[in-house]
């Protein structure tokens, strides 16, 4: 068996992504997608994010391979059941997620006995909604598998195949380690630009319009985070909770030390941690994993 | 009088990227540069950094309207010092550092009864040194000039030109409060930066290798920052100590709020926090403070 139709459940910037990329990437495949607001299905179909646009999430599985669910990490196990019963038997069930052990918890409870195949493209931009995908997304990213310990293994090398058909790099591991990795790479990098636009905003001694101004000076690149989907980062911390609470503390005590090195005007500490962290973003542009051009190639230099 | 000769000290990122301004909206303006490394100097010449690089502080100000001090500034007062007794008597010093009341001080007591002007361009990228510069870094940012209370209007108006030829918009406000206003949109964001790229690197059980891999997630864009200069951030967090301790408290205050939502499993205050953050974003773009494209229009899109 070889994936030959794909249903996408949630038609966002990651569901409309995955729709555009299969239609650009692996043309022969059909696609169906169905989204809770029909006002996003609506926009869907319009911008041909899938090839049919269906009314329910029934009708959206019906003939699927592989199903793909889109939505927020707390809504996984709900739209599985939305569509357990039209499920065909061989289909594989995957998603989206920033975190899986809860993704998986849930998907196994909706659909015991199913192929349930959690995924996590590591991959979107601070866009939401149905305008937002575009077909290269995946383009150089990776995407983590975190089948579970029975997975068959067939139905996980069709999984990486389309993946990589999508122009995405694929690593498969353990669903417990995912969620530290991913808590330190993504999780906490988006509480702390949340918490910092926070902080900026209710400022009393300076104005919301002297922090816009001067925005420039590093905060805008946090903003850019801090403007990601509300509901999908709630729900990531809610599900992440163990390992974003852990790298959280390990966080703080770095930064309470770093406080200690101003305030005893420690500047040998704070220069040798300023020249460590150079070699990092030196590495992740070497792979690829960022625009090589200073300041991210923004549009004014 | 009118400012027909510039001389820059220190000839990295900000140094440059003022030289090669000028010779591009002030090709009248006469520029001089001198920097204290040899091996800066010899390149500054070979990319025409500045019309003349000199080989002693002295002789880059010898006949300067305007001396523009690009050091780090823990560096400033030294740098005044080294030329301050060739400074001809009606020349205007300023510089491009981003902590205020220090640099003011600092220059006062190095050039005591000299037209002191201290200035910050809210610009910059992650690179630093003599091949970091560009002529449009200044478009559409904003410089702040913090004159004392005794400083010559008509110096002021005339540095505020100067600034405004280089494309900048220029605002004057109190140095104290231009330290507590870049705490909180420069220098607090940084020390976050380069405490969680420190955090990432020192994990056990997360190697350096996934930290890379799936910077993608969020990670990456702290990485920017992070690689910034060492030597200039030591010094503006020495130098600006106070305000950055207490916008470091009310941060910290707000990311303990956070760490208690999600441990009571308080949805609610995170989607609360996480929907107030998106309105700063939209104005920082509309203000043309960024890059209206997702992801900064990153290459891969």
């Amino acid at each position: 068996m070889s994936i030959e139709r794909v249903a996408i459940i949630g038609l966002g910037l990651l569901g409309g992504s995955v729709g555009l990329a299969v239609a650009e990437h692996l043309p022969g495949v059909a696609t169906t997608g169905y989204d809770a607001d029909p006002d996003v299905r609506r926009r869907a179909a319009e911008r041909g994010l899938v090839g049919t646009v269906c009314d329910t999430p029934e009708d959206a599985v019906a003939e699927a391979d592989l199903v793909v669910l889109c939505v927020p990490v707390g809504a996984m196990g709900a739209a599985a059941r939305s569509f357990a019963a039209a499920l065909p038997e061989p289909a594989i069930v995957s998603d989206v997620g920033s975190s899986k052990q809860s993704v998986g918890q849930a998907l196994a409870e909706a659909l015991p006995g199913r192929c349930v195949i959690p995924a996590h493209p590591v991959a979107g931009t601070e866009r939401s909604g149905p305008d937002a995908g575009f077909a290269s997304l995946f383009h150089r990213r990776w995407c983590i598998l975190t089948p579970p310990a029975d997975a068959d293994p067939a139905a996980v090398a069709q999984l990486s195949t389309f993946w990589e058909a999508l122009g995405a790099k694929v690593e498969t591991m353990d669903a417990a380690h995912h969620d530290l990795v991913l808590a330190v790479t993504s999780h906490i990098p988006h509480l702390i630009a949340y918490t910092i636009v926070g902080t900026a905003s209710d400022l009393e001694d300076v104005t919301r319009s002297e922090v816009i101004k001067y925005s420039a000076g590093g905060f805008r690149d946090f903003t850019r985070i801090a403007a990601s989907d509300p509901t999908m980062w709630r729900d990531v911390f809610l599900t992440n909770r163990d390992a974003v609470l852990e790298m959280l503390g390990r966080f703080t005590e770095d930064l309470t030390a770093l406080q200690r090195a101003i305030r005893r005007d420690d500047g040998e500490a704070l220069f040798d941690l300023f020249t460590r962290t150079r070699d990092i973003r030196r590495s992740i542009v070497e792979q690829g994993q960022d625009d090589a051009r200073p300041d991210f190639g923004r549009a004014d230099h």
